[in-house]
């Protein structure tokens, strides 16, 4: 259940860090991501978490401020990460299809390694501040992808017959629905998925290669 | 915000049934389904439907027995739309590949046109025995997909380098992904949605014709 990048800390009674009491941010913020996207954030309290934690909520107002400050960074690790991604591909001097298409794979990674995360971003409605703040930074997301489609069909190397905030989000449905079924397991790397996924998106299902002869 | 299929009865405070009074059960259930989506299921009581509908709560069970009953009819109105286009596609006698194509493109229309009703389904999380049923139902019609996948891949007609499970849930993603976007507009019909659809998943972003010569 916990992602790769936080480790398998969710499920641990015992703190890994010997001599400290009680948990770390670090641990308490993936179980709450795990407890969140259980029930939901509302559906979710304090005494929840302490229950699940088997700490006192003192112990971790010791660590956060508030629920919707464990929220807030939930969030802020999924989108931190895409935005990472977003500035080392932008930087790169490269065709548009070729950035977007490390774009796509470097998604792949950061949701594969960090999927309580991203899951709980994608399900935010919007419903406080905070989860209004994270869905203005995934509309920001959005629009750097669908500037880079734009540019690549501007290069003559998509398809210029679908139009380009459609295709942007099309393909970004295909990569979000990922949280919907992808569970880490040792014959699926995140690495053979962004191939699968970069396969269908760019050359489609029939594939480029099949078409030229192979059958 | 209503779907097509409903008409927009949602909005209006009056039935459209001349001489009855209250709602009709298509009203209720179309009004049932926009709170549900914006407050979560679990999160709207029969006192809230009742609010929102401006009438008693023994007028809503002059209808339905429950607000579970409520969910049941509303998740079995996307599925029952799924599997009588299932029922559609695989009866025809066609190459799998076409029959793949007509299936993902009935689904965007199926998606289009009961949106709220697909909306909820796609969120239901498996809380209780009316969800569980509609998951194992959307299993089903998984691996009716997938069937046809790799019905269609050992016909030759999709690449052989991707798992045909894993492909499956791609392009379901893709096309399940429009429920998070996609608002009826008179710009935007259903058909050209599922025209943009079926060019990115059947011949991909960089499309085959482009990449014949067309630039």
């Amino acid at each position: 259940m916990a992602s790769t990048r936080v480790g398998h800390g969710a499920s641990v009674a015992r703190p890994r860090r010997r001599g400290r009491p009680g948990y770390d941010l670090e641990t308490l913020l993936a179980v709450a991501v795990t407890v969140f996207n259980e029930r939901g954030y509302d559906g979710t309290s304090m005494a929840d978490l302490s229950r699940r934690l088997g700490i006192s909520k003192s112990s971790i107002y010791h660590h956060v401020g508030s629920k919707d400050e464990l929220l807030r960074l939930a969030l802020d690790r999924a989108l931190d990460g895409l935005f990472e991604l977003a500035a080392q591909v932008t930087a790169r001097e490269a065709a548009a299809i070729e950035r977007l298409e490390l774009l796509v794979r470097g998604s792949v990674g950061v949701l594969t390694e960090a999927l309580p995360y991203v899951t709980l971003l994608l399900r935010a409605r919007g419903n406080s501040r905070t989860e209004q703040r994270a869905l203005a930074r995934r509309r920001e997301f959005d629009q750097i992808v669908a500037a880079l489609v734009k540019e690549a069909e501007q290069d003559g190397d998509i398809r210029p017959d679908v139009d380009p905030a459609v295709t942007a989000r099309l393909l970004f449905g295909m990569v979000n629905s990922l949280v919907e079924w992808y569970r880490p397991s040792p014959g699926q790397t995140g690495e053979a998925l962004a191939d699968a996924v970069c396969a269908v998106a760019f050359d489609g299902l029939r594939g480029r290669r099949a078409d030229q002869g192979s059958g």
